[in-house]
């Protein structure tokens, strides 16, 4: 789904990544990370795909709420396993969304 | 490939999009405007991935560089047969990026 943002300004974090081989529980913390982010204070919505690359765009209506949910206890752990099982390598771009537009048939 | 970006600042352009049934010349041209992105003035670089929904995110050094390519003659032919043919509906995002930070194996 297209995520239904408000009006400009708001704050995207764009997070793209490269997998490991392997779920190696992956799938199963990926949803649970996803719900989780749905229930912080400041989330938007969120857009996800991977093929050959992963990018998974969420939106916030701060960087306060950025730095919350980098902080949030469970999303760091799933931090860590990033870094040490499912990534092979990814960048984090926190991003302020100055202008949007859109078209639906 | 995960895009080689410089030092932030720099500017994002968020494109989601769900499409319409069939490819109607859809990949094919496709192709064409990323070799003609790469070879714009101030490109950076660019990210894509498709499931249900397709992101692909493209990196550029201005926002004149950005509306350039939004000017560009070839491309705005892609934009039209984009609205008439290939989108059912898509959300365009621009950003600055002002922060960011990686993680390689």
């Amino acid at each position: 789904m297209i995520a239904n943002t408000p009006n400009t300004p708001y704050y995207a974090v764009i997070f793209t990544s490269l997998r490991t081989e392997g779920d190696n529980n992956y799938s199963n913390t990926s949803e649970k990370i996803f719900d989780l982010a749905h229930r912080q204070k400041g989330f938007l919505g969120v857009e996800t795909a991977r093929e050959s690359v992963g990018i998974t765009v969420s939106y916030w209506n701060s960087l306060e709420a950025i730095k919350n949910w980098k902080c949030n206890a469970e999303h760091k752990a799933a931090q860590k396993k990033g870094r040490d099982i499912w990534y092979k390598s990814f960048k984090v771009r926190i991003c302020k969304v100055e202008r949007d537009y859109g078209f639906e048939i």
